[in-house]
């Protein structure tokens, strides 16, 4: 089995640096004081296209020789990375091909066009999708850039835990939420890495639990019909992040669709960030105790903040 | 006339350092490319109790003598004071009179109760509230901290820019949204003590626009049925406050509702941060070329983020 090494992950860093942000950390007194730990939040919510999929995507965009620059780059997403890559394609100057379901929310479709990328729309079914795709790439030639089951995208994504580590030093516990597990493979290599003594505990919506089930079975569950607001969730584990994720994760646990608006409603009231439903996983661990985190240092991967203002869910 | 002076604020910011937050300040590359300025915002939104006052609450019950202290301290505030001022005394474990109108948003209200602040509801008119908060006051003997005519209080606001220009040097211009003029007075006596080169202009909404006529008329000019959705700014200048901004503000600029409203979703959508509408309207000044900000180092002070997230005004 390939991981991606500590050198590829400080390589990927210097690779990106100039075109991501390095991204602040929040800290709350009000959760420190009702929990008697440490918290500290890793913001890729203000990071760039909003989410921490820029990360993985400038790397793979930049990891790219010459010849295959030429052939640009494909993907499918309805969600950030299709964001993230056309941005990383419009920073070389080469096409990004994006496969987007036709039911694709405006905003995601505008920003995708914002970025330069050039939209082929396909009924909204995994499998439509993944035949626009092919049939897009037999047209192009370009390089098909999978969302997380990529190796340049896991070094991408490891470099926000590598921050968050040198920003804050020893830390206890990572929390970080699952879908596909690039972020979260990358989370545990880094902390593998970096800071061997932290944890890295995954926190996954109960209703699109694939990841929960997979890691405690030991065989691969797929996501079949996830039901989840955490709309960045919704995919299972990939044949690089599943083992990766097996061997370098503490821990899983799950919280319910209402601990994720809570969680979500108190990054908004209380500590006057935006963020997607996603980003709230972990806290939302925290706040119910699915954790123990009492005087620890507990660092939270935000993982972005692209999320239809129009729509919030504790507006109810 | 007394301004509060470079060593009250200089003393103000050691009185209050480990009360409040040194709040941080935050970029935005698409501005800076769009309008080929640099900008610099201030996050009071990120400050305890959700905005600015806290600073000059704290400062104004910290600067109070041991015998006064046991007094208590009162104000009528439907606003971001009434949570300020209940906190700042619960630091100093006396007790917080506040005047409520009884249409109060709840969330106001709770917040006050959860500082420990002792309410008195009364009608929604600024009669009712002055002569219910004089009753208290000759119940109790408390002492009235007013919300912006207070030289302590204005010590305290100043200290937001003091910051702001420790942290990034020369502003060319600092942009400051004007209400009854606390936090604008002491941005502008902060700018004249630490940052002489740096202009101070006022934001203010059209709707509320009574600063401006007063600025330009010379003549101290009421604010009558105002009417905009930024409810911070919705008073006149005080007796202190205003010959201190006719002396050292440069310029007062007025914004409409429509393009507070764009700002502010400016703020959520691309900055990724929760902001109440009176922090908008610096940005929706900017964005309208009221000022000329080109090649301009450029701070906004983001006054606070206590918004009602049920009623985003930009969700039409």
């Amino acid at each position: 089995m390939i991981f991606p090494t500590e050198k590829e992950i400080l390589e990927a860093r210097t690779r990106i640096a100039s075109y991501i942000h390095y991204t602040p950390v929040l800290t709350s007194q009000t959760l420190n004081e009702k929990f008697d730990a440490e918290f500290y939040f890793k913001c890729e919510n203000f990071q760039k296209a909003g989410a921490f999929k820029s990360r993985g995507a400038v790397n793979a965009v930049l990891s790219l020789t010459e010849t295959e620059l030429k052939r640009g780059v494909a993907t499918h997403s309805s969600g950030n990375h299709a964001q993230a890559l056309a941005r990383a394609a419009q920073l070389k100057n080469i096409p990004a091909y994006i496969v987007m379901p036709e039911n694709a929310p405006r905003v995601k479709v505008d920003a995708v066009k914002a970025y330069g990328g050039i939209i082929t729309f396909c009924e909204p079914t995994l499998k439509a999708r993944e035949l626009t795709l092919e049939r897009i790439v037999n047209q192009t030639d370009a390089i098909v850039i999978h969302p997380y089951d990529n190796l340049q995208v896991i070094q991408g994504q490891a470099t926000s835990a590598a921050e968050l580590i040198e920003t804050v030093s020893g830390l206890d516990l990572i929390l970080c939420p699952v879908g596909g597990g690039g972020l979260l493979s990358g989370t545990a290599l880094s902390a593998r890495y970096f800071s061997p003594r932290t944890k890295v505990i995954a926190c996954e919506p109960s209703g699109a639990d694939d990841a929960y089930l997979s890691f405690y079975t030991g065989k691969w569950v797929p996501s079949e019909h996830p039901k989840t607001i955490a709309d960045g969730l919704l995919t299972s584990l990939g044949k690089i992040t599943y083992p990766v994720i097996k061997e370098n994760v503490h821990e899983i646990v799950t919280v319910s669709e209402d601990e994720i608006i809570e969680a979500m409603r108190f990054l908004f009231e209380r500590m006057k960030i935006v963020v997607e439903p996603s980003s709230a996983v972990p806290l939302a661990a925290v706040l119910n105790k699915k954790i123990d985190v009492k005087r620890k240092k507990v660092g939270l991967i935000l993982s972005g903040g692209n999320v239809d203002l129009n729509q919030l869910p504790f507006n109810k």
